[in-house]
């Protein structure tokens, strides 16, 4: 029984890694403007979705219900998650061969793409083992992102802001779906370390 | 057993109903620069974590595991889309007394907020009810929903836009949301109408 419900967290792990994997790639396209990168994303959504709808029937044999609900859940996370690389990669695509951020906005870009990528690895992590202490971290991760994602908005809403609304309206679209990648990662570590703990005593 | 069921129904009928309550005092708050009827939503918050709580420790109770799926992701979804509501109605509260919106913006926003309240009432109908043909509905107001969103981002990023890159970048994401709001609520009909029609069967 407790090999069984080892087994499932590992998909659950496994799914949060590639969801990590897909925002890695968005995150190159986006910064590279590297079209074929982007398509891979873009492709890659329907294996994402096949390994979604794998890990959740896995689920439907579970017996403890919290366990499902919490799974459940982390699913659903890991589905917005994946959407959000997907947005990033299609707005890469859009503008290739074209940059869609400036020069200028490369940095607080690469910095988040960084950290996006750094809490689904530990979100993964803590699935894996529960450990408690990761938690510390992923807030504290969380506050960096949400310093990034306001300073790109003061930039673009600076006065002297010289590549117009569009750009500016592309970038605070992106900063925000770097934002809410990180909450949803935080989110889902959060309500799984409980379950991750108890499987892994089980 | 069947009644059982009903009523576990009726309380997700009754979450969605609220959510759709809260992004109708939110368009308020939006359109009239409402700075008591943001608070109402804001400070209501607590009470649909309350509502949501409730609801999903009664499907604990349930028996049949693919309901208990759908209805864990219908909670999900309406917790999303609680917090668009919120996200729109503190827009509102940061800017007051002052607008958020020019007025020329006030239509194509009054548009989207009726149908973001009509999409959320009918899901509270389609969980009610199971009825398939308001599916149809939904979809092509779903589709007037993106082209509301699609003209609002071609509004704000002509090259002649008098109002300023923030006004710009405030407008694209509350439209967004609004946007996010529909997807969601059709997503919740569509994912709920098929146990909704085998619960009644029942």
């Amino acid at each position: 029984m407790g090999k069984v419900k080892h087994r499932r967290l590992d998909q659950l792990a496994d799914l949060c890694r590639q969801v990590g994997d897909a925002m890695q790639r968005a995150s190159v396209a986006l910064l590279d403007a590297d079209r074929a990168m982007a398509e891979k994303v873009i492709t890659g959504d329907a294996a994402l979705a096949r390994a979604r709808a794998s890990c959740e029937e896995q689920l439907l044999a579970a017996t403890d219900l919290r366990v499902v609900l919490t799974a459940v859940h982390a699913v659903d996370t890991l589905e917005r998650m994946g959407d959000l690389a997907l947005h990033i990669a299609r707005a890469a695509r859009r503008r290739h061969p074209a940059h869609v951020l400036p020069d200028e906005l490369r940095v607080p870009f690469a910095d988040m793409g960084q950290l996006a990528i750094t809490l689904a690895n530990t979100a993964e992590q803590v699935i894996r083992t529960g450990d408690p202490e990761l938690a510390a971290f992923l807030d504290a991760s969380d506050d960096t992102m949400d310093d990034l994602h306001r300073a790109v908005f003061a930039t673009v809403t600076r006065a002297d802001w010289p590549h117009g609304v569009a750009t500016a309206v592309d970038a605070t679209v992106l900063s925000q779906n770097y934002e809410r990648f990180a909450d949803y990662a935080v989110a889902l570590a959060r309500r799984t370390s409980v379950i991750a703990r108890s499987e892994l005593a089980a």
